[in-house]
């Protein structure tokens, strides 16, 4: 019960059941499995071991870094269908199993075509940072930046506006081989309440470290280190560059991946899947 | 520098500074300083002895028990003229020295008449419940109970209704020998987020674990084990009942104090503590 590249279909005499999940990264590793490392995939594959002994292995919608929280990660997996079917109320078993760092917030069966992953339109990210002289909210640490110069988050909002749409954005992304770093970035909206400030960051997939990388660029923006136009103009670089910091895992949440139609399931991920193995334009 | 039950006006050559606190209560055993416990008060005026060593004791609007975390906390000490006049940006300076499980958020002068603790024309709170059968939102287990049934939110605000007002609150006072037990309460709002349900309560002031009883109360009444009417039968009685839960602390955050404008300080002091030296009824 690992994590894998991709996934098939359900077979006959299999059940795919969707997970929604939560989880404070705090004490994790991230997501995926590694070895000697407690991961969320370690966890929840091991109380799911437990009550479904004979699962496939589980698919992710976003596999968070390190230290990144999630209040709407989604996954999926194959259970044969004579387990399923005694198994009761899962989603109560895994609250009694999980520790309260992760929690299973929806369990349920979807079609076959199903793929947490390939099926996906878009994961949704929030960011969040504090630039209050004083620190953060002491009930809020374990989830949001401080920022120790003042932010104008006016200035990042507009600087922002010109990386929205399709672009490489290969400086904004650990390169992994032959994988395409083209990416369609739908909605950056920040705003601030006092001294919170919330970017909320929705692409169709990221690549490895966007979300941090491009918070990274727009605090630059923010306290005036960098012009507004800086973000974009790093869109005609073909690699990663060492001046863009990557804004620290803490700050960031997954909070929801958006999904096509039950009817839409397939074509979707047939699409993806297409996408995803062009090789970038470089 | 320790808590006192009552406080005196600055004298001469001192002048009165108000915090504004934020924190975490889960590591602190409470606020009020405790021989070998780690207190807010103790961590707090650990920093200011460093800062300001000629600095009067603390008074604090809310004592807040072991677990309770705080948003809105309220402080005023007095400080020697000559030191004030030096010490630059004093929250930058506690901001440096405090742990992150501790903030102060404003530091400010004020006028000799301001009391934290008898000025105070009112103290809020928040309590967090989720009633979701899944648990809590892990980002939010800190400051949040879990309660395995489910709630009837409208039943509990419609229960609420009759707790409103100045009444003997004895049945959910822990007591103390010679203090009244006599409270106004203001208002007590109970709203559901999806599983989250949120209690604001706020009184002129409250008695020892009096929001943890009165929300005692309304669980039993939410989920059912109770009448609607049953909270507001126990304010006949002239002490404290086994049957009532006193639910715990880690729900409860104080999120603001009230104050009256800066020339009607001393009357309201004056006012507060000819009430609170009044014996209860009984």
């Amino acid at each position: 019960m690992i994590d894998q590249e991709s996934s098939v279909a359900a077979s006959d005499g299999l059940v795919r059941i969707r997970l929604d999940l939560s989880y404070d990264g705090a004490d994790f590793a991230g997501w995926a499995s590694q070895p000697g490392q407690r991961t969320v995939l370690g966890v929840v594959a091991g109380a799911l071991e437990v009550l479904l002994p004979s699962s496939g292995p589980v698919t992710v919608a976003g596999r968070t870094d390190a230290g990144v929280h999630a209040t709407g990660q989604v996954a999926h997996l194959d259970v044969a269908a004579e387990q399923w079917a005694g198994i009761g109320d899962l989603r109560a078993k895994l609250a009694g199993l999980l520790p309260h760092d992760v929690r299973v917030r929806e369990v349920r069966e979807v079609p076959a075509a199903f793929d947490a992953r390939f099926a996906a339109l878009w994961r949704r990210y929030v960011y969040r940072i504090s630039d209050a002289p004083w620190g953060v909210e002491p009930l809020r640490r374990t989830d949001t930046l401080h920022w120790r110069r003042s932010l104008a988050e006016d200035v990042m909002q507009r600087s922002s506006t010109k990386l929205l749409g399709t672009h490489d954005f290969a400086a904004y992304c650990r390169r992994r081989a032959g994988a395409t770093t083209i990416r369609e970035l739908q909605h950056l909206k920040i705003e601030r309440t006092g001294h919170l400030i919330e970017a909320e960051v929705q692409a169709d997939a990221f690549c490895h470290s966007m979300v941090r990388s491009l918070i990274g660029a727009l605090l630059a923006v923010g306290d005036g280190r960098r012009p507004p136009d800086w973000p974009a103009s790093l869109l005609t670089l073909p690699a990663r560059t060492g001046d863009l910091q990557v804004a620290p895992a803490h700050g960031l949440t997954l909070v929801a991946v958006g999904y096509p139609p039950d009817d839409q399931f397939a074509p979707r991920t047939k699409v993806t899947r297409t996408v995803r193995q062009l090789p970038g334009p470089d």
